[in-house]
């Protein structure tokens, strides 16, 4: 019942202030506490990343490039640049899956490199539909390179993940990239559901989580098992690794939710009240259309007004700040919040089904816990 | 010897008009002229069309909506339309390439599908990278549902692609899936040599057949080879279809470029000179532009002040006539119709390497000999 003490908030809606995300007790002590996360991440990033940039190598030129500038290794200009490739959650999780499964972490690296291959596909893709102009603090693909590369680059690295893969020329391989592709589906799946839900006015709370569950979900649930199976685990294994990916992804996608309205933007590398902004109908908004009372009803007719407003791109940070109070007082905030823990709950709980040794249970444990109480 | 019998062309250069691509001579008698081609094409279209609408129809909506409308099978307001699906080349030639092995032709339809789906997904975003706006006589999906359906939904049948082959759940399946990988990859490449050789005054010849190779010979060469693997045919089997099917490729290549001159209109669903329109570095073009001489110097002195003409789009279909013209006294025409003949030649020559039944080798034969008298 660590999870559950875990998850118990003290404070009472609407008291928590920008740049915290999942306020948490002092957790019992369990042994995940024991885990070093960042050197948790840094391992996957440490094994993944020379794969992935031999990888990147074999694109023709100028996809070599374009690709490079995404991944932050070199500037618009061309020249080395150490950047921020972002958390590394996926390939950390790739690579304990692998270890789930009584493997060596090796064995989750081609894996780890396929689902970040995939992961960057999408974002590439989905800024240029989005028309999102800055992501980890650079400008996109796009802005940089034009609509074309992103494309064309994007195109190069989903191929390229299926490549990374089936090279290997196992039945485990065929399996993984299986699982790989029925992800990606999901993934542009959600895509779609995203790109229509803008156009609505309204949203249900069960369509935002819907969308969620593909978007960011799939993949992570593909990151969780595609380890284990390269590894040889058996379909229930890899199911019910799954399981507990797909509920982490909904934890990660409730905080990023959260971190997308109230995320300190030093952190997030994103304006304030990003979404807001973006009028993205996250969970947080969703949610506090869904409450009723008269905050709910004060924040659905402000919407409603801010979709016909032609000076929408010019309000100012006291009008999205008052926005998003109507949502943390219509009860958005507190039910995301409680959201991301209860998905983080059931993400743990399902580990319960899986045979592994303590120490690798307990990462898992560890990289879970992670996720719900990041800032960026 | 027979294909170079009806190789052989008695006209001189400068001699052909719009409509016809590479003249033939009556063919001395074989068995390939026996083989009814419209049949055959006709065949692989019955028997891949259902599968392939039973895969689309797996999409989310908008998706599949929109992706009926590409295929043809919808019109743009929804309406069911009975659309040219193009020539359906492909699918045919997975089909015999199933029986090519020994095995039944329906043996070969997941990867007639495969195929049809990947080249699918490249025409969606080459027709948005390239900003086309008709194709098969019809408005491009990204004018009719915008430039995120088309991403979308090229993502989409890419993924689709990889899904119905994985499904199978085979070794056979694998090994096809990572030959439509690597043809795809090859595709993407060709796109990214295109697009740059766009932004370049001159390309060569062998350049220009390398881009052709990619963009054209890779999938056809995987067209011609999936059907075996899914047979159970071996590496070398495999490898030697391909080998028709690349040479195939740039066959067929090399005719469009003549349709993309000189081809007419009403046929091929394109503008006049339409290639000429959008400064395609394509075969007759560059060519033209190596042979030297008169006819060639002014040309390129031509096209490289079209490259800053502003009033280019303007330009009448008497400018167009004259550098085409050009192109024809260069001699771009002539070499290009030689080059359709010298790589069917080519392919042809490739099968004799696998052993096969005689009406299944009289098949493979008169499709190339159909692809390279086409007229659309």
């Amino acid at each position: 019942m660590r999870v559950e003490q875990r998850a118990v908030d003290p404070r009472t809606p609407g008291t928590a202030t920008r740049g915290e995300t999942v306020p948490t007790v002092p957790p019992a002590e369990s042994a995940a506490d024991a885990v070093d996360v960042t050197a948790l991440l840094e391992r996957g990033r440490t094994l993944a990343t020379p794969v992935l940039k031999a990888a990147v190598d074999r694109l023709a030129s100028p996809m070599d490039t374009v690709a490079a500038y995404h991944f932050g290794w070199i500037d618009a200009a061309g020249n080395p640049a150490d950047g921020d490739g972002g958390k590394a959650v996926r390939p950390a999780l790739a690579v304990l899956s692998a270890q789930a499964a009584g493997a060596a972490p090796e064995v989750g690296v081609p894996g780890a490199v396929a689902v970040e291959l995939v992961h960057n596909f999408s974002l590439l893709h989905d800024d240029l539909m989005d028309g999102d102009e800055q992501r980890r603090h650079r400008d996109t693909v796009w802005k940089v390179h034009g609509p074309a590369q992103a494309i064309l680059v994007g195109d190069a690295l989903f191929a390229l993940a299926n490549e990374i893969l089936l090279e290997l020329g196992t039945a485990e391989a065929g399996r993984a990239t299986r699982r790989l592709t029925t992800a990606t589906r999901a993934l542009i799946d959600g895509q779609a559901q995203d790109i229509s839900y803008e156009h609505r006015d309204r949203v249900s709370v069960e369509e935002c989580l819907e969308m969620e569950g593909n978007k960011t979900g799939a993949l992570l649930a593909c990151a969780c098992s595609i380890g284990a199976v390269l590894g040889g685990a058996d379909d229930r294994t890899a199911d019910t690794l799954e399981r507990y990916g797909y509920h982490l992804g909904l934890a990660f996608q409730a905080v990023d939710d959260l971190l997308g309205i109230w995320g300190d933007p030093e952190a997030t590398g994103k304006q304030t009240w990003s979404d807001l902004r973006q009028r993205k109908k996250s969970l947080p908004v969703v949610a506090a259309l869904a409450a009723g009372g008269p905050a709910s009803e004060r924040l659905g007719r402000l919407l409603a007004e801010d979709a016909k407003a032609s000076d929408f791109e010019n309000f100012s940070e006291q009008e999205f700040a008052a926005r998003a109070a109507l949502i943390e007082e219509a009860g958005g905030r507190e039910w995301t919040a409680q959201e991301a823990r209860r998905q983080h709950a059931v993400a743990i709980e399902a580990l319960n089904a899986v045979e592994m040794s303590d120490q690798v249970r307990a990462q898992l444990v560890a990289l879970a816990d992670f996720v719900v109480v990041r800032k960026r």
